[in-house]
């Protein structure tokens, strides 16, 4: 087993009516909050939400300003708008309301103001962020896991570049989470959400070298937990139960515990995903579906052991012959998967179909940051390995 | 799911070499420190570890002033002459460099120096403590958990009563864990310590009565994971992987992570070895190892299909005609699993072949608090119960 840090200083209040709670919590955390209540595109008003999150500060006598309008693949220009209301308000605490997006966004703010200079710095790995506003979130999606994960992504629109800083000091203070608060969420951001889930997880695992114990026994059975719930949202999205097992699973699925002790982890498939979403703005796991089952062929020779040990323990796939047969039987399960639960798992069934090699050729260029980077740990993979996977997921 | 909260500020620095990052990671807690390094039996000094220690505060320009002599079953006595040293001293932080015992007297201390009043208060359930000074430990035994929980359990010597108390202010703020730390224990503490690991997930496990999916998951997971590398030691003792994987098993078996959301816990057990411990002083996991099997087919009617979970999701035993009769042989298997490892699963073998009824009956009596409380979850045990488990376990 590999040294490891796990730092995961984030309070999770689980559970049905837990969003009552936030003023009290906030309190917890500091005396004279002055808050920022950041959230997206308006589904918090529309359900109710931000009004109970309003009357639970008020009750608290917190006082409090709202900013939202955060979209998915958030911003920078909502964090620089941020950014100057909290100074101008003398914000000294972010409560994000909504998901990965509000509180990768709300993780940019924190930044911005705790630091001096131009908070992109950090995000174009020129500077590390010192210092961040104490952040919390009461979560409305289950996917992105930023509510116990140091990562906060962020997109700057001129060039159309996605990018992600991870930093401590960014963790949330805590995090509620009400399953329930998910079920308005359309189907698609579901299933995308799930797929993010198990990629988080499955980025961790399929790098690593050697057999371990008890994160293979985690990731394994966080795996198992999303696939056999998300099923059953397709039948039944009012299923709190799946509801909940999935979002729990989503923040253990990146709060580091699925990665403790492994030798070497693979983004590949979230670097080639966040190109995509920063040129068309695509659903980030929908994005990651497209891609992962091309990614998995393109780089299965490179550890077919791994690959077959996923299709045993997930799938029960161990009778193919050999550890190939096996490997490439477990991602043509999980690319069903991705199927049964209404996801794309080409960039075509991405809403891509008149994607061009121009195009591609673009993808590739940033995402080997004018190659000058490789990406990925079971295989290594410059411009000309990202070309051919986006061609290949056409 | 039911509501939970889910809380583990530690921050855990796992592997080789970890423990000469002490000084470091104290001065990143308070630029002031002044240090009760707190150990045990003098093993840490044969070992060469506290000097170490030593030459990594001394490095960093940190005070500290060291006090030993802490037992298993860790004594009052003990904790009140630290609690003297500290106020004396000046102390504002602590060091646990040991096991359980170590870090559980040190969070005593740390109780008694930062509320006013008598510390054992807490411990016979009287008052709660506000606050605790800031801990920290370099774990040498894989075994109570305690590096990452809230609880701390203490032996008053008058009457040989033993009594935990949990808060969250005493939550370790940093663990450095290094397995090849603990290859210098005896054969039978590194079993019993294993025991302890699986007990506090066990526990947790079997008062649940719906099937959950992520956290049963992650508790089969970790139970076979114990199972698997404890056997190992048994015949390599040296061998690191092993070690690592029981190591970190033993704090996410006890931070919470286990219990996220199960309806009901049973520590039923741990409670009928409380006394053991306290009367006979028998290293802690061993007395469990006694106790359990008893205790599990004592109540094993009340949930047999829980019980059978177990034997099919550890054991792999599912042919038994009827979830009772899976449950039996899942019981004897994990009796098998204590014997494999030269574990007691008697309270003779414990060795305490000549317990009288009148011992068991102040055995008893004490559990029960005087007969003021049942335990249990699985099924409500009264003191009458209790006598039944211990004469059966004779």
């Amino acid at each position: 087993m590999k040294n490891f840090e796990y730092y995961t200083p984030t309070k999770v209040v689980f559970g049905k009516g837990t969003e009552n709670e936030v003023g009290k919590l906030i309190l917890q955390e500091t005396k004279d909050a002055c808050v920022l209540v950041h959230y997206g595109s308006g589904s918090v008003k529309r359900t109710g939400l931000l009004d109970r999150i309003c009357k639970s500060l008020d009750d608290a006598g917190i006082k409090y300003v709202t900013l939202g309008g955060v979209v998915p693949n958030p911003r920078l220009s909502k964090v620089y708008e941020g950014i100057e209301l909290c100074k101008k308000e003398g914000i000294n605490f972010i409560l994000a309301v909504g998901g990965g997006s509000v509180i990768d966004s709300s993780k940019a703010i924190g930044y911005g103001v705790a630091n001096e200079g131009d908070v992109w710095d950090f995000y174009d790995y020129k500077r590390v962020p010192e210092a961040c506003l104490p952040i919390a979130t009461v979560l409305t999606i289950a996917a992105a896991g930023s509510e116990m994960s140091d990562s906060s992504v962020i997109t700057k629109e001129e060039g159309w570049i996605k990018r992600g800083v991870s930093a401590d000091c960014s963790r949330c203070r805590f995090a509620i989470m009400n399953p329930e608060l998910t079920m308005t969420l359309p189907d698609y951001q579901t299933s995308s959400g799930e797929v993010d889930i198990i990629m988080h997880t499955l980025e961790r695992y399929l790098g690593q070298g050697k057999n371990m114990n008890i994160t293979d026994e985690i990731s394994e059975g966080l795996i198992r937990t999303v696939i056999k719930n998300a099923k059953i949202l397709v039948k039944d999205p009012s299923n709190y139960d799946a509801r909940a097992e999935i979002m729990w699973a989503g923040s253990l699925s990146h709060n580091g515990l699925t990665g403790c002790g492994v030798e070497s982890m693979d983004w590949a498939s979230h670097q080639l995903e966040h190109e995509l979403g920063g040129m068309f703005d695509v659903a980030h796991g929908a994005g990651l579906a497209a891609v992962w089952p091309t990614w998995a062929r393109y780089v299965v020779d490179a550890n077919p052991a791994r690959f077959a040990q996923l299709a045993d323990k997930v799938f029960g796939i161990s009778d193919k012959g050999s550890d190939m047969a096996n490997a490439l039987a477990g991602i043509d399960a999980m690319e069903q998967v991705f199927r049964d639960i209404n996801m794309p798992v080409t960039l075509t069934e991405l809403g891509l179909k008149d994607l061009t090699d121009e195009q591609i050729d673009e993808l590739a260029e940033k995402c080997s940051f004018g190659q000058t980077r490789t990406i990925g740990g079971v295989k290594a993979l410059n411009k000309a390995d990202m070309i051919n996977i986006y061609t290949k997921a056409r």
